[in-house]
């Protein structure tokens, strides 16, 4: 990941795209992303967005890419790893989701989520 | 990364989330959290979302993380690292935009996009 | 709808808020809103989603009516109807997807959406 | 609005698309198509929102379009209209927001929503 964000800082400087990557910016280009994410699988069963053909493969691929870059992006805009933030939050996830009282509860996870 | 994956692995084990967790729900769960990014943001101009207080920095924060759990989730659900994918979208990108054409340009960068 | 457009527009008068809502902000008030619906329905089957318990079908109303609200408001600050778009865009699909084509086909759709 | 929720039954029914068009599923698709009115914004500043050029205004009137379709095809399918929820809603937010508390707070505007 460290390697990754050094990349991608230079990529905008080079370019002289930091004017347009203030956090607002990025946070609605991530979500641009995830939009082109969610059009893969939007007529899709559940069954057949697990055993997805080559080429929907590839393209799911590059949008999660995309995504990647983004949300990498951000987080180094505001100072921080993208890694170390998803650490924490698994951290407070498993206080908040004991096993005992959430194992196979799809309505009890909704919930609480 | 690596290891992220495999506690997430665990983690949806544990409480028997597996079930929940087709690619297809991956990416509703992407796009609820990435909402939640953008919530703290809307109503900021572009330099307020550059110094955020220390409230909202730790709830963007939170928000990033988990949009990091679920994209590291769908990716490795489909049998790949998000990282990897990021690596080579970069390549791509560097491709589809070259320095010389694209320096500075806002346009350019839309339209190409 | 018109009736509703007046509404909101006294609304955000009302409350000064007009120096918040430019077309970018709405944009991104319009995603936050629609990335609440997603979360009543990310963990549910398909077949769930068509029978909701009275609670949730009670807050998917609401959530429906916020993206409605910011979707007109959005509308009215470009100078049109949303009404007047679905319209409109309404008669490009009947040309874009010939019943003889793409009836029945998910895949179809989906290629050409 | 009652004639375009007709007009867009008879063409999903002629389409045979019907089976395709679970909440889940409409929610996800409503998603999209936000995500591409959001592409429309992403590197404009504010100011730049507000006075968008033919192009740009002739696409997200589309998009905002397909939004509009997908939202009144969700709320139908729930058993309401999108404007009955919008009614309900603001009456709602009148309450949630007294004048006196909110005028020109976008801060206050943002911890209440």
């Amino acid at each position: 990941m460290k390697e990754l964000i050094k990349k991608l800082r230079k990529f905008a400087d080079e370019r002289d795209w930091e004017q347009f990557h203030s956090p607002k910016n990025l946070s609605m280009a991530l979500a641009v992303e995830v939009g082109e994410i969610l059009e893969c699988f939007q007529w899709l069963t559940e069954e057949q967005s697990k055993s997805l053909d080559s080429e929907t493969l590839k393209r799911v691929k590059e949008e999660i890419g995309d995504v990647q870059i983004y949300l990498a992006r951000l987080a180094d805009q505001l100072g921080f790893s993208p890694l170390e933030a998803a650490e924490e939050k698994l951290k407070q996830n498993k206080k908040k989701y004991p096993i005992e009282k959430v194992k196979g509860k799809a309505k009890k996870y909704t919930e609480l989520d």
